[in-house]
């Protein structure tokens, strides 16, 4: 927007990012949030995002990975797929919508209509733009690989030139952005307090399991540090 | 479609889901399935869908709870948010994309190029409806409790007219629908076998917590076996 290159980064905000009319919500505007390491820390414990565009007038959510750089996001795709190819064409690139959420919680209240979950979300408005430049597409590949698991870039044989041709990568600045969250315990109305069903909250979290290996592993190729701490 | 009362169930696919130009994939067409059983499984796992909707040209993407009662899909709201009151202004009602995505492994691979993720995801597109007849809303607010937890509809106070009149529920049939799922190992190029980088796959896992009860429960009340069971 400032007429420089397109890889400069967007200039972070301050403290948060400023709220538009799409990013305020209708209801709940108390669970909405603009703060920038928040946002951050949201996007950055998941690895797979919610990525929506309009095709033909009608809207497409497709699971995608991405990694972040700064107030940068990179979302990953083939060059075949249909988004990446319809940002190649579009110009000046393609409206999208980047939506990641935690589910962290089930709250089970007294009433029907109080359940909900303890979540966390970011939704990010925008357009998406490919990325061209061969020294921005190696970044951005090394930052969708250590989003996975930090350290994996630098132990993993790096993207040669056939491969790089063959992966699209959009890019996705960080300037229309919100969190939303819901935390804490249940929100019973107070004449239900005193009926007998249990209420409370059913935490959720993501767990990994015990590594398995490949079973043509080179000899003497152990499981790294960085994958033993996940 | 045929003239009966909306809540009508569509007639389930005696196998699967015909393929459509929208649900066909552009790549990895091997992932992709249209089995109902498959489906149903994929979205009975999760508690919140990824909706996408197109608001003055640009789409939007929010995360919401829902349940499934037979072939059809009911996403929760609140009678203020943005895609219910659309839903109602429009007619014959608002273009979805509804996505269920679960992340079931992390795959390493000698090279940074095939690094991936397991998953199952589910996108169904269609024309989504506000559910005005009370029962079928009342049925439909009761899937989305059980859908959280089974079992738990029946232990909860029902809602009140005034809560009925306060919820927004979102009917889509699932009639163009497919799945798409990657699993098993890592694919490295035979030339990167020999490589001395780790390789395999970390699997990942929903986990539930310790259940967090409220501390002014009634006496008495205890954990009920079907939230012990989570």
């Amino acid at each position: 927007m400032q007429g420089t290159p397109q890889p400069t980064q967007p200039t972070p905000p301050a403290e948060g990012y400023a709220p538009t009319a799409r990013t305020v919500p209708t209801r709940s505007r108390e669970r909405a949030a603009y703060d920038r390491e928040l946002v951050h820390a949201i996007l950055d414990e998941a690895y797979v995002c919610h990525l929506g565009f309009v095709r033909d007038g009608a809207p497409v959510v497709l699971p995608t990975l991405y990694g972040r750089v700064g107030e940068r996001l990179y979302l990953h795709g083939s060059t075949g797929s249909r988004p990446l190819r319809m940002a190649g064409a579009a110009d000046p690139g393609l409206p999208v919508c980047v939506t990641v959420t935690h589910v962290d919680g089930l709250v089970l209240a007294r009433s029907a209509f109080h359940h909900s979950v303890n979540y966390r979300s970011v939704v990010v408005h925008g357009v998406a733009h490919p990325v061209t430049d061969a020294e921005e597409k190696r970044a951005a590949l090394d930052a969708l690989v250590d989003h996975v698991a930090p350290g994996r870039a630098a132990d993993s044989r790096p993207a040669n030139a056939k491969e790089l041709a063959a992966t699209a990568v959009l890019r996705l600045d960080l300037r229309e952005v919100s969190a939303k969250l819901r935390t804490g315990g249940v929100s019973d109305e107070p004449e239900d307090l005193s009926l007998p069903h249990w209420a409370g909250v059913i935490p959720v979290r993501r767990e990994y399991g015990a590594p398995v290996a490949e079973a043509d592993l080179s000899p003497g190729v152990e499981l790294p540090g960085y994958l033993a701490e996940l």
